[in-house]
């Protein structure tokens, strides 16, 4: 097989037969779809359709119960506390982010606290959705375990992404959507597959050593029994480069993540029912700061004045976060969504087990 | 001069009389002393009471205006945004953040945003003060430009620190306090002084190259003319250790602290009247999520088993972020805070040229 395009919406209606497929409901099918579609229509194919198989483990491995209605266990006029019942996460995800633009847009702010949840797709998704209000949005998740602290060599938290999205005027918000640790799994998969060395800085061994062999490192993870060795923070090992600054952002959002839910930990993911992740969000109201027009100029001023900055030698572009994502997009919903051959064969397998018509033709 | 170790109270009652000599009044020069003074009762000697020739350099080159009193120019029950009139830094913080958790006493959240301030010490400082409140507690602030973004080569932004508080039971909170710049300027300096090469991941020249050349990167902060070359963000050079991610943290205290305030961004800080510097700050009640006792034992739990956890070779300690800080203050209380004697000379010039009493004996 070959890459092949297919039109967004095509993608989307396809997925969510799978999803239904599944055994996902219409309403969870439908969420889940979209941000796994989204990831693919941004570049970020490591979350996007191929995901489905992922979506079969968790319900195949009873990790989640799709048919679950979140329930709000907690509230006031700037906060609300799920519990998602292990159900599927971007349903729940998007539950508790509406409440949260309900309430921001009432009181000018609100937090939501989630636990028992599970993997909610790029953490961006949900960031982005208070930008489009005039709000800052953030979303934050806890993982599987799969990073080392600083000192340390057992596996404790999770990748725990940070989600940042401010809105500027005339144009697409600032999107910061980062992984705390130093690379996404994806890419010590890569380098394994391709035989090449790793750079010092993304892994330690299970003796929690610095090193750049991407096999060592992916056997670590096979083996289940293990639970020594893993990723390394945004800095690396010890603290000549900052790792432990990035040790630190990571135990940030697992604190705000598991710590308000009274949730699980990354270390205890995947453990007993349901896999047991925890999220957190914010959005607050542009607002609250004056006049947001004005403050959207303003961040847009900052942002164009950065764009328009002298490069460095060897680059001829300097990128906002989020940009990149912004005009895969746009090229995407003119010239449709590219997924590569194991993605084709994947969704073309399910629609052979579910009788879906397959439109990747 | 060798080092001297001075009684915290009487380190405190001295550098408030020598502000007092700079010209600062007694409510600016009294919070200012603390904040110095607890940076060096925490190990921070960089944010320390020799910081006081920067507070006379700040007065000298007209940067402050020492009676300046703080404006409210905006508030809702969840929010104020303060103008600082190129007054004190700290003297803004505090009337901004007390302002803050009295707000988030009332509504459970508050963010203050600040414009047209100096610089403001130690960011934990205020970060700490809503978690001894159970409330979680955040501060960010800009400074003068020192960064270079990923692909540049100007210096546009600053070390932007991000400063978070998570109260925790039965023990200090967890207090990340960290630069998102690798390192701060301090370690620079040390490099520079000891003819030592500096790592890569620190710095770029003026062509945006990385480079080891601690002599050449002092040089160009030197050439006021100049603005090319500097700090690099968490992740160093490019994107392969996380560059970008780095440069987007540095960004989003950028637009936290500058967009929201409507004030000076990075780059234009020390430009005209006063050095026009930025603050963001957040304080939210924990129990916005529940019973905050159950919340900062879950908390406690996680951090205490992290504590616990096994050893990479070569460490008999893993850390959470503030330990080492609260740890140096327990012994500085006891045994009284070191001085460098390049600090203790400082404060005797400060103490001859105002006829204070020198305790330093």
């Amino acid at each position: 097989m070959d890459f092949k395009k297919i039109e967004y919406q095509k993608l989307l209606n396809f997925t969510c037969e799978i999803m239904k497929g599944l055994g996902y409901p219409q309403s969870q099918a439908e969420i889940a779809s979209k941000v796994l579609v989204e990831a693919d229509a941004r570049g970020i194919p490591s979350h996007g359709v191929a995901r489905l198989a992922f979506y079969k483990k968790n319900i195949d491995g009873n990790f989640t119960v799709p048919e679950a209605e979140p329930e709000i266990v907690h509230e006031t006029p700037v906060s609300v506390v799920v519990d998602g019942k292990n159900g599927i996460g971007p349903y729940i995800s998007k539950v508790t982010v509406e409440k949260c633009l309900e309430k921001a847009q009432q009181s000018g702010v609100c937090f939501g606290s989630v636990r028992n949840s599970n993997h909610f797709g790029i953490a961006g998704f949900w960031a982005e959705l208070a930008a489009r209000k005039d709000m800052i949005g953030m979303a934050f998740t806890n993982t599987r375990r799969c990073g080392i602290v600083t000192g340390g060599r057992e596996r404790l938290l999770g990748t725990n992404p940070i989600a940042v999205a401010i809105p500027r005027d005339g144009g697409e918000p600032f999107l910061l959507d980062m992984a705390t640790t130093t690379v996404a799994h994806g890419k010590i998969e890569v380098y394994d597959r391709r035989n090449k060395e790793m750079p010092l800085g993304w892994a330690v061994d299970e003796k929690g050593k610095d090193t750049t062999d991407a096999h060592h490192i992916e056997g670590l993870f096979k083996d289940r029994q293990g639970g020594y060795g893993g990723h390394l923070y945004l800095g690396g090992e010890g603290e000549m480069l900052g790792g432990h600054k990035g040790y630190g952002l990571g135990l940030l959002v697992e604190l705000l993540c598991a710590g308000l839910s009274l949730g699980r930990w990354s270390k205890h993911t995947f453990e007993g029912e349901g896999s047991g992740t925890t999220h957190f969000f914010a959005a607050f109201r542009l607002d609250l700061f004056g006049n947001a027009n004005d403050i959207k100029k303003h961040i847009d001023s900052i942002l164009t004045d950065i764009q328009n900055s002298e490069k460095a030698d060897g680059y001829d572009r300097i990128y906002i976060h989020g940009e990149k994502e912004w005009e895969n997009r746009e090229r995407a919903m003119k010239e449709g969504i590219s997924l590569d051959p194991a993605t084709c064969m994947l969704l073309q397998d399910f629609a052979q087990t579910f009788n879906i018509a397959n439109p990747l033709h």
